[in-house]
């Protein structure tokens, strides 16, 4: 056993070997381990402190209680998830976003029990303190995504557009989750990063002031990426019997007249 | 005043007024007005009791406390609100949809504050009874669109999609409440429906046995409907500058070679 000084040895052992800051660090560590692993209901400061090799009052001198140190290693989570949607503006838009919706799954398969009591809201221990966490992490990834479209006024419709896609993501993550990810990632990637794009082109054709953006993003797109295959597979559904005559003669039936010929679509 | 029988005027009046069940039905449907028009942390059992011009104790003779009361009544609005979803299975697909969002987007319009509050989950109110009045209502939801869908055997996909489209109605329909409704809900409501649509294509482009029937779902659309709407916005996206060019040539990179004509898209 290594030898202690007189003043520290007058003291609870435990308490000395780490400093004040380390030894909450390492709560809190341990907390979102343990909060990562299993939903918070099931998580009791007993158990913290055991996997912490700390005493139950040690775990009190840090933390008010397990609502605290719930809050702040969810604080923790949603600092670090929020880190995951940095991306370095390079390349085509789906693309950035396959790396970031890469890391966000990464991130909900290392953190699967946490991060679905975390979603389902359900827990025990939701409060506004934990809502704030989420609120927090759904406005960065929301904020990311706006750096990397690039425009200089985003009309509410988009950041509606953003933010209901955001909601996708969680969705899908809890569903995957729940399914014990049998699906590979890379799948449900593919259809997120597709799901957001086309997204962006429908409320690119209800705004003009969009589309010209949107024409941008796509010409830089690379055969081989999410947009490509969507692309493809889209021009794949209009060979389904009947699909092309009903859009063509819906996209007819409320033309001006001006123009006779079909249109392209 | 009116008379008494001797039996009736040796207990408190007012609880005499009213049967036991007519007076829990008024105390409920007393909260839900105010339940609907305030946030339920500004309701409370004092609110409750004048505004059904009751005793504190008579309220609590009822309901043991705030929370109870406050459950019921998002109970009953929930059942109200899942109603709403029940629609004829007539008419093309979109026309059967915008009459439900224009439902849908009423009861958000006369409850405003209190479907705020539960949505946002960051109520104090919120709780497991709460989370489980939305989950139903989402369920409600989830399953009409299926039944309308009329599919034997719906892909988890589809479910996801569904799913994810409920989630953006209900963000649209926060972000509609927090701009005081400026929006007519006409717009809210059209761009609700052409998101389903669109969602509901690019689903299908994925899943060949879902192009089928979303063939047959476009051919029964009419002119002047919300997909028609969609299809021609789409359509003159195309007139943008190198939009076409860009999407032709994504398509064109990843085909296989078998088919060197340019796809319809």
């Amino acid at each position: 056993m290594a030898s202690r000084t007189p003043a520290a040895s007058a003291r609870t052992p435990s308490r000395r070997r780490l400093s004040v800051d380390e030894r909450r660090e390492q709560l809190i560590a341990v907390a979102l381990e343990l909060f990562s692993a299993r939903p918070p209901e099931e998580v009791s400061i007993d158990d913290i402190a055991a996997a912490a090799g700390a005493s139950r009052p040690l775990v009190y001198h840090y933390f008010p209680g397990k609502q605290a140190i719930y809050e702040e290693s969810l604080r923790r989570a949603g600092a670090e998830l929020a880190g995951r949607f940095e991306e370095p503006a390079v390349g085509a838009l789906s693309e950035r976003l396959d790396r970031v919706v890469e890391r966000y799954l990464e991130y909900v398969a290392g953190h699967g029990p946490g991060f679905a009591a975390l979603l389902r809201g359900g827990s025990v221990a939701a409060s506004p303190g934990t809502n704030a966490v989420i609120d927090e992490v759904r406005r960065a990834a929301h904020d990311q995504i706006l750096v990397h479209l690039a425009l200089t006024d985003p009309s509410p419709q988009l950041r509606l557009t953003i933010r209901a896609w955001i909601a996708k993501a969680e969705i899908t993550s809890l569903a995957w989750l729940a399914e014990g990810r049998r699906e590979p990632s890379e799948l449900v990637r593919r259809r997120l990063v597709q799901d957001f794009v086309a997204a962006l082109v429908v409320t690119a054709a209800r705004e003009p002031e969009l589309a010209a953006a949107v024409s941008g993003y796509l010409a830089a797109e690379r055969p081989g990426s999410p947009t490509a295959d969507l692309v493809r597979d889209l021009a794949g559904l209009l060979a389904v019997p009947g699909l092309a005559e009903a859009l063509t003669g819906l996209a007819l039936g409320t033309a001006d007249g001006a123009d006779p010929a079909p249109p392209a679509l």
